[in-house]
């Protein structure tokens, strides 16, 4: 039997809440086993971008990272953002280490080819560029990996990457050896029926489920990338995938029926 | 025989040149066996806090690191400088991984006590808080740390501390497991009897010859405590220590005569 992966992402309005936050480390630092950490990156750099005077540049509705916004984010995501969640987890009791892509050469990713649009320094990822023997090494020194999503090409370019596609990734790579768990943390209890009623969560969503909201537009925008990467994890051989809330995190992990929306 | 490892601390002026800091990666890169690097901040957390409108608090001279002072340096240090050298390391083929002192606990500090003055965030470091068997985990798979001066106390603060003190600190505890060899790099070459003369550098410099220097004066301001450190190493079991020009580094390293200051 494969030892157990807990593939854990947190999304931003926890991260941009310092209160929230510190709970939502207490319970991972809690979790019992193998765990990796991947954030993202809140409103933080968009503020501080404001204060340094670059512009969020968008084309056709889509964010363009420039030379100035891959600084930025590196800044903002490996650095500032990061290196206090470690340093969170670590006066908690866990021993978290930091890792954007390029660390230990963890997540390589190609450069988005420029097609319409030049995305800037966007990295995509293919299933294959994870270092999964460094990230066993840690795991079984009991040091657990905090991912920002920042990757790179291998040319010396850093690249800004989705977090979800991050632990989605991860998750996938490391299902050939552990029981890769994913959990994708945030805010509501799940995929919402009704988005105003955190109850009105969907216990279970199959792909020909989920085409059909789709379908209707019964889908909030903002989780269609985060559903189509679990869908992805799924059919890849990550043992189970769930949409919950990050203050379900504890419960869930340990529960056979964990409160959220189980992809399958 | 121990195993030879080289530790490398890069200064400011280099980082702050990008022709410069490519010349000296790909120097570093080349170097074959074991290797950490440790870099300092150079100018560009104080340009970018003069943008963000942190200004450089001092305090009897000396300089004050408030709460934004050290997010300011850890989103520079620990996120764009440290992350633009390792994606630059690994196009080089060097596996580099970045740390601060939180990562695996890498190095754990003491905030400075209050005595006169407060300096604020700032973490002093004892030898044996070196987290040791995860660097040579590391260096045993071939992967290279690449350290900022950014450590932490345990209990979730992350604390500014002098880089030159870090990289004596990691060659004095990785020097119970291996050959310790430890190079000072920065502008000039050497420890100079004129400081408008690079071909005056002291082959060899002793505690007894350095104290009479630094007692006429003869020793720069800013050369102290890149020395004192320096000195320290040499009484705790480090091979060799010596302040060299980031440009002799490849030559340096592989000759028993290198072109610089030896500290002994």
């Amino acid at each position: 039997m494969k030892e157990k992966l807990f593939i854990i992402k947190i999304g931003g309005n926890v991260i941009d809440s310092p209160k929230a936050l510190d709970r939502f480390l207490s319970d991972f630092a809690a979790i019992k086993g193998k765990k990796i950490l991947v954030h993202g990156g809140g409103k933080i750099a968009t503020e501080l971008g404001k204060k340094l005077g670059i512009e969020t540049k968008m084309v056709e509705g889509r964010r363009i990272t420039d030379a100035d916004t891959i600084d930025l984010v590196t800044m903002t995501y490996a650095g500032l953002i990061n290196k206090k969640i470690v340093a969170a987890l670590q006066a908690k009791g866990c021993n978290a280490i930091g890792f954007s892509g390029a660390d230990g050469n963890l997540i390589q990713a190609i450069r988005r080819p420029v097609k319409t649009i030049d995305y800037g320094f966007v990295g995509d990822i293919a299933d294959d560029s994870v270092n999964t023997s460094l990230l066993s090494s840690l795991l079984d020194q009991d040091v657990m990996p905090v991912v920002c999503p920042i990757t790179h090409d291998g040319e010396g370019h850093l690249l800004n990457t989705n977090a979800d596609t991050i632990a989605a990734v991860l998750a996938i790579a490391m299902a050939k050896k552990m029981e890769s768990r994913l959990f994708y943390c945030f805010e509501k209890n799940g995929v919402l029926r009704d988005v105003n009623d955190d109850s009105s969560f969907i216990a279970e969503l199959n792909q020909s489920h989920y085409d059909e909201m789709k379908g209707k537009n019964q889908i909030y925008e903002g989780m269609i990338p985060k559903l189509d990467n679990a869908f992805q994890t799924v059919a890849k051989g990550v043992h189970s995938v769930y949409i919950c809330n990050a203050f379900h995190l504890t419960s869930n992990v340990n529960n056979a029926q964990p409160i959220g929306t189980r992809i399958s």
